[in-house]
């Protein structure tokens, strides 16, 4: 019997630690990495894929599963023409939340301490030393109180910033106090001098990164967009942060990815970037996860993780 | 009868700030800011002092007492001169230390995650995923575990690192592996990824940071030096990061101070500077503190956090 396949495809993730995984997690199956090395597509069972180009997973006919390599769905439920039929899985792995917490601390920390001065002042070879503002003279916003939001509240307390979130339904979180729904999105923001997007991309929250929200915060507050592009209105963004109303952000995810050469975003000072980064799947335990799901599959039972195509999660 | 007349003299710390704060804790007290300010030396009863200049306070015969404006006093035993009758406090803050933590958990991520790519590729415009190294991979070492150090291990527990400290006598913290003396430090850097370096200045410890210790690191290192420029021999730093020994540094405190402009550090890919601001007093809360010992020595008691020069903390 001819060998079951896989094929991997994404811009972003390394192909030689996802080869390696697969190779010790499921050795049955051939892995092809790219386009390029991708055989006859009648011949391909299986798909992890970021991103994948409009209408290729409509082209195997033999799919039994396709594979999200993120957290979300969003960036696969793009394709209209997406094979509903076929299941759908997400990554839930302890490294995606842990993580997305590093990233968090790591910014929110870097802006509470202007961490962005003292890269410029290296960078101009001056040395200009400043007062850095107190943790418990801080207020962090977290636009999403979901698995992610919630593990980064709770890395964050320990250093006693005033935390709050905001999310579509109350939550009760010890020492995080809790915005729910649209009508309470402005007061949240009136108290957020660093705000943290880690929503999940829907029609809901599409744009919600605009200037309406920006004018919302307190002068001088900063922005971390560490969920997704589509989240973000970067013009809106650029003329915050050009009138001094925002000082400064970091942004993981763009509207277009990888972000343009031409993106002002790049040479802005106020501004730190990483290249999709915040929050990986590890190939190792992630590739274990899907080789199970699709053991179950071939058992007849639910793959783990599947995702509701019409939801969006 | 005269009121009495405290001076303040520092190159780096924010003097309107301590003006302000002094005003309110000790409103009874003159305050003068620098020595163009000072009057005559013999009227000067307090003294609170960062790197004060040489044998200027042997010249003040009513001084009855020296606060450090930091947590250790090498800045003012330098000075041979320094008159060892008068009692000598350094600054036990909650700030000192929160704000030191803060500093260390940010930089510790930012080696962790590579930041300092992060900052090339940006200045670049380059567009270059890459998997972050996992916490729970990492093995992070802080030389010093006093006070800094132990609440620094705190606050990065939570994220899984390996964690491990050194001290002159053995300590014992749940999660941290303590090595303690000379005869342990090889095998405590053996085993470190990061370094922290938090130890007071004193004659044992002073160039600690030299390429014996680096070559004891495994290839790959990083290294934060948040305590003192004594505590590093810069060419030697700059010959493992050039060597691609050591990976990175995050430096605060610097051989001499402020860092000159000529400095090959200031420029170097893989060095990230800050100007000596990891763990600054707060103002606020620091005044109060020494207007406390202040009140204590009236009243012929010990005041707080006092030193033993002899010992040197």
């Amino acid at each position: 019997m001819a060998k079951e396949r896989l094929v991997f495809l994404s811009p972003v993730d390394p192909p030689g630690a996802w080869r390696g995984a697969f190779e010790k997690a499921a050795p049955d199956v051939d892995f092809f990495v790219s386009r390029g090395e991708m055989p006859s597509p009648e011949t391909i069972d299986w798909a992890v894929v970021w991103r994948p180009p409009a209408g290729l997973l409509a082209r195997l006919p033999r799919l039994r599963c396709v594979f999200s390599l993120g957290a979300g769905v969003d960036h696969i439920l793009i394709d209209p023409d997406f094979p509903r039929h076929v299941p759908l899985c997400r990554v839930v792995d302890p490294y995606l939340t842990s993580g997305m917490s590093e990233y968090v601390v790591l910014h929110v920390i870097g802006h509470q301490r202007n961490l962005l001065r003292n890269i410029a002042d290296q960078a101009a070879a001056r040395w200009s030393p400043f007062l850095p503002r107190q943790a418990d003279e801080t207020r962090v916003g977290i636009l999403g109180l979901g698995e992610l939001g919630l593990d980064a509240a709770r890395k964050l307390r320990p250093f006693g910033y005033h935390l709050a979130g905001w999310s579509a339904s109350r939550k009760t979180e010890p020492g995080v106090e809790s915005f729910a729904g649209r009508a309470e999105l402005g007061a949240f923001l009136a108290r957020t001098d660093i705000l943290v997007c880690l929503l999940p991309l829907t029609a809901d929250t599409q744009g919600i990164l605009n200037a309406a929200a920006f004018a919302a915060l307190p002068r001088g507050a900063a922005v971390i967009n560490a969920a997704r592009g589509g989240h973000l209105v970067e013009a809106d963004l650029l003329a915050a942060l050009d009138s001094g109303h925002i000082s400064g952000a970091t942004l993981d995810v763009f509207e277009t990815e990888p972000l343009p050469a031409t993106s002002p975003l790049w040479r802005h000072p106020r501004v730190l970037i990483t290249p999709h980064i915040a929050s990986m799947a590890d190939p190792r335990t992630t590739a274990v996860a899907m080789a199970d799901s699709m053991a179950r599959l071939r058992r007849g039972e639910p793959p783990l993780h599947q995702v509701d195509p019409a939801k969006g999660y």
